[in-house]
């Protein structure tokens, strides 16, 4: 785990990322992605050029339209001479997503715009993956010169929470037939939420879910920040200029007082966490005698012998002991 | 970590537990939740009367009608002697979901059965916790005698993957509003469905959504089941019937093969898994050594003068010795 010099093929790459190569930095974030052993070292590389990339989260249920929002949202970013970088955070797997929703046909205008970076990150299968990475590719595309980072993720779950977690401001977009406002709450947006957005607001029913919001916000004492209700007809771009002056106003209202300054360091601790949790449970189950223990203890709870908690013990206190064997011979190496 | 002696009120809840109190089983539910250190104890002693209940989970967007499904099948398990389990997974805060939506308002008919057990678990605040906590939960409903055990999750992420990952029977259910076919399959769905449920089957686009949805199954070879897509109306009833039955063939079809016993060993191995990790990050945070050394590294990012990567690196190594030292004192205990 100490760093180590770069190979030649990375560092490589750093230099054509460190000179604007798109195509380099596609490829950093994919080896990032992918949780390539040099991961750490290239994301400790790129560090010192992290800045201030405003990072914004749009969550909301299947079909809301959160992409045309976020592509209508990049355009006048664009305009207004930002270099915008947008990670859709995909549950997608492969077949599906390669088969019938490429990105090309996802993102409309801005797809072939030089200054936008877009890149889909697909979450299946691994634990606690998904909001480590997403943080890990936004610091690539911040590092890359990237001065607004809006993330998109489908749905209405734990991964939301995380994601909200990571970003400085969280936008939830719903839509008149995606349920009430009572559902909403019940969702626990109210407390994600920065900015909600009732988009496809020519619908039936739009005024309706305004009103429900409001009076779902107006449950609640808000002593700061109080999250407002835009409505934006995405397609057509109506209110989307309004949805981005909200952003820049939390932006100023968040920079004027410390709480950028916590919000940021509790981004960074759940962060620092996860990093260690998930390389103590690579190391964990790359270790064969730890797989072959798995394995036979498996098998004796499938013929009544054991059960997952007795094996969940067994294995922790091997797991202890392959952890620290293979820090002392990492340490020594 | 090895097996103590549970104190006395434990062992008295175990005792009304085995004599069938639904009370003792909140409270140890409650136990469990709230991850004490008895849970594995008391986990591990109901492990021989976990028995086999079949075990499904439902999800899909907000506003899709999952609960009202949930209440007739239910209703309708009870109806043909069943003993159902409900776990309602939700990310509602206790303010929103005290204030707006109590357990008692949502569950319509089914709340005052006693034959019914129903039981909602918030999510918020621990990472992996949700799945793992979920099928906790579904263990000691088990071993209570539910023979049945209904999750209902908000939503389509990550946490949805869990859990479909621990269910037997997967079943999603959209809405005609809650997008097209399309957005289905860029959610991920098409994964983890083993049965399409289009409720609110009498709105406009039901039929086209049905339709959709076969198309995009046809996209796919299903050497083994294909996912039925069903109507259904929950709200009055309608289709519910049909619905139980496609369980009922989901359940046969999976024991007659060997793919239960496949299934059963995935989700065994995937929870085995958690339940390791989560102790380890329980006893490395616990540990103050860790926490000072993460708050100074925190500080230290703050100031710039170093990086999470750094700082995730230094903790790893300081973990490795926190766990093994942690290791030996409760070995020589």
């Amino acid at each position: 785990m100490r760093s180590h010099p770069l190979d030649d093929s990375v560092g490589a790459l750093l230099r054509q990322f460190g000179e604007g190569s798109k195509r380099a930095a596609a490829r950093l974030i994919s080896l990032v992605e992918d949780g390539v052993p040099e991961a750490l070292d290239i994301l400790e590389r790129l560090y010192p050029q992290v800045g201030d990339a405003w990072r914004v989260g749009i969550t909301g249920p299947p079909g809301a339209g959160k992409s045309t929002l976020v592509d209508k949202v990049t355009e006048q970013l664009v305009a207004a001479g930002e270099r915008p970088g947008l990670i859709a955070v995909d549950p997608t797997s492969p077949f599906t997503g390669g088969a019938l929703l490429g990105d090309r046909v996802r993102l409309g205008a801005v797809a072939n715009d030089g200054r936008v970076f877009f890149r889909s990150l697909a979450t299946r299968g691994s634990l606690g993956g998904l909001s480590l990475h997403t943080a890990e590719v936004a610091d690539v595309l911040d590092a890359f010169g990237c001065s607004w980072i809006l993330f998109e993720t489908v749905g209405v779950g734990q991964s939301e929470l995380d994601v909200a977690e990571k970003a400085h401001t969280t936008v939830v977009v719903l839509v008149p037939e995606s349920g009430d406002g009572i559902q909403a709450m019940k969702a626990g947006l109210m407390e994600i939420a920065d900015l909600f957005v009732v988009n496809k607001s020519d619908r039936n029913g739009a005024d309706k879910l305004e009103e429900e919001i409001r009076l779902a916000l107006d449950f609640k004492e808000w002593p700061g920040w109080r999250p407002p209700v835009l409505m934006t007809e995405a397609r057509t771009g109506r209110g989307v200029e309004e949805v981005l002056q909200a952003l820049r106003q939390h932006r100023s209202w968040l920079e004027e007082r410390d709480l950028l300054r916590q919000k940021r360091r509790r981004a960074m601790e759940s962060r620092v966490r996860d990093l260690v949790l998930d390389r103590l449970s690579h190391s964990l189950w790359q270790d064969t005698g730890m797989r072959a223990q798995l394995d036979a203890g498996l098998e004796a709870i499938e013929r009544g012998q054991a059960s997952p908690y007795g094996l969940a013990r067994k294995l922790l206190r091997h797991g202890r002991m392959t952890l620290q064997r293979n820090h002392e011979s990492e340490e020594s190496a």
